[in-house]
């Protein structure tokens, strides 16, 4: 967990705005859920490893005195690891007051409670989109067009979006005869980081030489594959220049059932977003079958793609000595004007004071004298 | 702890944006902390009642298991029950990257294990404006014209501010003969509730009849008292017409060492926002003594204030049959066009349809043909 000091939550929330503007724009809702859930919904076998990752908070009063006595469970409650377990008990319970195809937005945090490590946070935002209630490749269109145009948006032109879907995946590995698939995925799903004779080495281990040779012959072919039909709608995109089939993207063991995608860029070794179709997930709540889909973009890694700020044009370090009132009503004409301002009293230092406020994205300073006009000028 | 389905959370973003963007004119920087913080510091004794209502985390793993064996503390973390306690630690922990005076904004989630009734809840948002660093009045003129403009930006025009000085109402108190005050102070707090005659009483019972006498006759005078040198600041406010000097004002027991205020609205039965002076809590972690002081908006209070959101003006629900990808390329024109464009398929009902998404705050629609110009129409 980290605090985040003036430039980088700024920077964020600038991005963040552009990002909903730009889903609102397409008809996405933005909703919201709390960060604690009931523990038990959080440990229901949906979220696979992240489920051993939750914060779990203590009862409280006379209900933790009962449990401490008795040796029973002692949390209720759990802090949320992604926005999709939330989200489907969301619409499980608010099913009535929702449009019956929801189109939501999610911002917000999420917890898990990993080993502290470089460039892994306990507390990291995410940022969601996805769709309840339409069982069409709309939805899948939708989500990729929305999001390649929120990237597009905030400066990011150049991500490509690899797609796949569990279904032909599923019929790839039943062809070469392995028919309990779940360690072959989890090889074939680091088949980037260790490469095609890695992920051999490791189906050897489990499946036997025979299926090992199968699976070689097939990822190195697998690249130049055809469009399967169940991807067909790939070719209904405006920009489908930018998305291509990987017949061998896995994305996770979870809970997809349909297609899955992986957002990359040239800059980040790992991708910037992803997501997939699983339609069995909302039924798990509310007993009706809901097909659902969704994509969330990975806001720490596109950050670190965006440049540096740069110092504001119109903000203005406003110097004042004592005249406070003065000071207060030429700060309000100039917001007026289209600045921003902020007042400080002058440090027998001013020039210290004034790089420290450059640094801070500050791009000009006046003294002010009251009944005097403004020298403005710029810092540095 | 609730949901927020898609108007409540639209209006809220909106209502916050509005906020954030006078604050920021003003050149006030946000900044975040996490959720958590080390439940020693949340249990320091700087919370007054809140520190009763922490949502506490379980440790986790080994640490667990060693704690749960030696019966020693099972909690390390804990939710935050406001945003001054995890400021103050902010600034000492980011002091040495942080300009000398911070303009601190703070818009997020807090949590209090609160029972459960209506209008509180568990997980609720706050909107904190604060000043660190600077001990001279222009912090509380700063303040206080900032929240009156972002009220202002919102559309509520008629809010006052009511101010005093927590070293004022203890010399009266001590003039009229109590310097154990704690006790007095919670009985005045009350007056706004229990009148001049509930307030006699309690002080009576504990401080006895004369001094119960004597602080009715001050109560009944005291609001056309005159301002006192402590807050002559006050004529310094370009708004000074919509603040007025309480010498009753307590606003509870807490950390406050000098002046207080808070925020009303004719509409509202409980204040719309707060804060004061709070010189000494900063010191505490850092061991250098700082200036600060912060005011805070009731965001729940303040969007009760606000009208219902009419439909949008350009939004527009574009039902389609199945041609996606011609219907994807004319969203895109639309929103060039400066529309919202929600993309819906039709169901056989479009009456029903399109009525539940008036309801959602769209204000027009048109059947999609590819080829052909659309007829857009409103809703409703």
């Amino acid at each position: 967990m980290r605090d985040l000091l003036p430039l980088e939550k700024t920077k964020r929330e600038q991005v963040l705005a552009i990002i909903r503007g730009v889903y609102q724009s397409r008809g996405f809702q933005e909703i919201e859920t709390p960060a604690l859930e009931d523990i038990s919904r959080l440990t229901a076998g949906q979220g696979g490893e992240n489920e051993k990752l939750v914060f779990q908070v203590m009862k409280r009063g006379e209900e933790l005195e009962r449990a401490l006595a008795e040796g029973s469970e002692l949390t209720d409650l759990g802090l949320r690891f992604d926005l999709t377990v939330p989200l489907t008990r969301f619409f499980a319970s608010n099913h009535s007051r929702l449009p019956r195809v929801l189109k939501a937005i999610q911002i917000g945090p999420v917890w898990r409670a990993e080993r502290p490590q470089k460039g892994r946070y306990r507390q990291f935002l995410q940022c969601d989109i996805d769709i309840l209630g339409d069982g069409s490749e709309l939805a899948e269109l939708e989500l990729i067009s929305a999001s390649l145009a929120a990237l597009s948006a905030i400066g990011i032109d150049d991500a490509t979006v690899r797609v796949n879907d569990r279904r032909v995946l599923s019929a790839e590995l039943g062809k070469i005869g392995i028919h309990d698939q779940d360690k072959a995925m989890i090889a074939i799903d680091k088949l980037d980081k260790i490469g095609i004779a890695g992920v051999k080495e490791e189906i050897q281990h489990n499946y036997g030489e025979q299926v090992a040779s199968k699976v070689s012959t097939w990822l190195e072919k697998a690249k130049s594959s055809n469009l399967p039909n169940e991807l067909m709608w790939v070719n209904g995109l405006p920009d489908k220049s930018k998305v291509r089939f990987d017949p061998t993207l896995v994305r996770g063991m979870g809970y997809y059932t349909g297609a899955i995608f992986e957002i990359e860029h040239p800059s980040s070794a790992s991708s910037i977003g992803g997501g997939g179709r699983y339609d069995e997930m909302v039924g798990q709540w509310s007993g009706i079958a809901t097909p659902a889909v969704g994509i969330s973009l990975g806001i720490e890694r596109i950050l670190d793609l965006l440049p540096e700020e740069v110092a504001a044009q119109k903000s203005l370090v406003l110097l004042v000595e004592d005249q406070f009132e003065a000071a207060l009503a030429a700060q309000n004409d100039l917001i007026e004007q289209g600045w921003s301002v902020r007042i400080e009293r002058a440090a027998k230092n001013t020039k210290a004071q004034l790089a420290e406020l450059q640094d801070q994205g500050f791009g000009s300073f006046a003294f002010f004298k009251p009944g005097e006009k403004l020298d403005i000028r710029n810092l540095g």
